[in-house]
């Protein structure tokens, strides 16, 4: 482990600094590298067959599984072979014989509400700083998606091609590469209008870029490597597993250290919001989960939303996402809002934050650092929660997405895990 | 030809509105795209085994070539096989047996002190709306570069294999995609922090994501193949020719309106600065060229600077470059200055436009159209001229880029080509 540079937390801490500068450091140095693509089951222990890790903090079981989660498992369990069709998939989720897992306690991440088996392709992700791993699925593009609860053929055609043939290649491109820095490219795309979370446009075709090459020479046909090029030149949000990876990898070295306030997770499941603080370990601290202030498409309105799901605000909980959008004035407009107000919320996580991040900056602010290390005392102090950029699905499962939006976390939350520190 | 959006223009254009008008619903109308990549003589009639194409206004000859230009042509000479080495290329130059024509007036453009042969593969650039194409060579990348009068064997090495077997395989790719829409590139690369001339790191990322999977399907081999996919994932400036080409085009569908006071054309040669302008055809106005307040790679300084050389001012000529410096803040660092500054100065030129561009738009101001058609008569009445970006060579040929930064092109032009239009 990298030694925590000391010089960089800019927060006080009053008697004993060092927990939290510790945790601060911890977050800088790290060096998270896409290192593999392969079966989850393959890299996280102990998945059997009927388990799905999903977003969030866990859930008491199938009856609280939300429209869109419901959608996705439904159509996963058909994916798999493991149903023969989605009503053989609702009979044997209903009669219990499926485990739900909170993704985030198996070092994954479950981008909204997609769900990983152990025989879907999961990244993934090692911080040689901390030597940490975290794993994420596939990104599918935009529109239906499993991770929207979309199951229809056509949505199940294209994640049979992509988790088999496409993942294959992926695969074996990546393990030629050697390991890809991540940060590299994250670096990159902040200063070309992402902001690391909703908007993946520059970093996936960055991505694009770096892994082309090795795409051509894995020894697959040109019949075969085409398609992978085409999909991945045309997904502008293939990047979002690979962020969210990224920051978990990075996250976890800063979880664990005794007395610090560090927030190093933040995540719902469709019913319940949940955050967990480094010097709580990995319980989580659970709220209602709030509501998304959204932009929806063409013949949608809020009335048709999900309730929030989804573990990508993991990227807000390292520095980035709805904590960067002053970066990103092109995401404002998609997420409904100005891109003044975006910037104006932005600039107002710095006072709940301990430090600027040294390598993820914001050209339009001069090149100043995005705000990074939450602080769960700071958050209580001010009564501001952190903010989180979010995909919003139909609460109807299998459907998918409808819209984007803008949330802020349950100050609940904090409040709590404040009151839990305090009596340690 | 398209009909022009008489309700575009924002000029009021006094007693006869028709000449801006028609020359401003002409550049918002056009539609520029790839079609081809060959060499020169295939496609620019009347050149030469000894022509070659230079930026800017005419040059007397030889006499008055620049430093990096000299260093351009001699190295090209060598690198075509005209000449066996650097010295018997300069005594083939000083005998007088080259010449030296300016590039605008044959439909292309000179990137820096860059030069076209007969035998030098150009991009092919048509613009559907006007019928009218243009034409510019590869870029070679960053650093030493005989476009900024390089020329020692690793700079011919690399432009042996690029204009060679690189282009045999880019040529092949660009007619099996049957045409790359450029401005589809720029709008998007516009919400990426590009400016659309110094910075074309989202553009030239943007345009390998489109073009990789047909050169995969040239059916070259992957060890021929990969190394071309490498070359485009490094060269974040490979674009610029390509944005050149796709501005040359759009502004020559706007020549020759007789009375419109529209600037076509803004380039210069190391000596003078030139300007077109719709109602005075192809008719050359010149001055002096301009002082850069520049900013130098590490060792180098304003004394080292070769005068400013380029026809890549087009950029800017359409709206693009300096006038949408706004939306690309990470470029303000790297020319010199701040963020602040540059969106000052690209918000001053709306004062000298007569339309906001309904295609190129920037985010971080609400997504307002870039300034777009550069008024002569409002330049001179503000004496207001039109600012640009540009890469500085070091003044002696051989060395190559020793810095980037800004200059403003000269109001004299300006003043002459209003004389000149009056008389008319």
């Amino acid at each position: 482990m990298t030694e925590p540079d000391h010089g960089r937390a800019t927060g006080e801490q009053g008697a004993d600094p060092d927990p939290n500068t510790e945790a601060v450091g911890r977050i800088l140095a790290a060096q998270p590298v896409l290192v593999d693509l392969r079966p989850a089951g393959d890299v996280i222990p102990g998945l059997a067959e009927n388990d799905f890790l999903h977003a969030g903090p866990p859930l008491a079981g199938w009856q609280e599984a939300t429209g869109a989660l419901r959608g996705s498992v439904l159509g996963a369990l058909v994916h798999l072979g493991i149903a023969d069709d989605l009503g053989q998939a609702a009979a044997l989720a209903e009669s219990g014989a499926l485990r739900l897992l909170a993704a985030n306690d198996y070092a994954a991440g479950g981008t909204y509400a997609g769900v990983i088996n152990r025989a879907t392709p999961v990244f993934v992700v090692e911080n040689r700083a901390a030597g940490t791993r975290a794993f994420t699925a596939l990104n599918e593009g935009r529109g239906k998606a499993l991770r929207y609860g979309a199951n229809d053929p056509e949505t199940l055609a294209r994640l049979a091609w992509l988790e088999g043939e496409f993942a294959a290649i992926l695969g074996a491109a990546i393990r030629l590469a050697g390991g890809i820095d991540l940060f590299n490219i994250l670096t990159q795309a902040l200063h070309m209008g992402d902001e690391g979370h909703s908007r993946q446009k520059a970093a996936s075709s960055l991505f694009m870029n770096e892994i082309a090459a090795y795409v051509l020479e894995t020894g697959f046909a040109p019949g075969e490597t085409a398609p992978v090029l085409r999909f991945l030149a045309r997904n502008d949000i293939f990047f979002l597993p690979l962020a969210m990876a990224a920051a978990k990898a990075t996250m976890q070295a800063a979880e664990g250290i005794p007395g610090s306030t560090v927030l190093t997770c933040m995540a719902a499941n469709g019913i319940r919001f949940g955050i967990k603080v480094s010097g709580l370990d990995n319980e989580w601290i659970t709220a209602p989960v709030p509501d998304i202030e959204g932009r929806y498409f063409e013949g949608n309105s809020a009335a048709d939303a999900s309730p929030v799901i989804g573990d990508s605000e993991i990227a807000e909980t390292m520095g980035l996402g709805a904590l960067a959008m002053a970066g990103a004035p092109a995401l404002a407009r998609y997420v409904g809002g100005t891109v003044d107000e975006a910037t104006r919320l932005s600039l107002e996580m710095y006072s709940i934050t301990l430090a600027e991040h040294t390598r993820f900056t914001i050209p339009s602010l001069e090149f100043r650092g995005t705000p990074t290390a939450i602080d769960v005392r700071r958050v209580v102090d001010q009564r501001r929660a952190p903010i989180f950029s979010t995909g919003i699905a139909h609460r109807t499962p299998g459907i998918g997405q409808i819209g984007a939006g803008f949330g802020r976390a349950p100050l609940e939350c904090f409040e709590t895990a404040l009151a839990l520190l305090r009596r340690r």
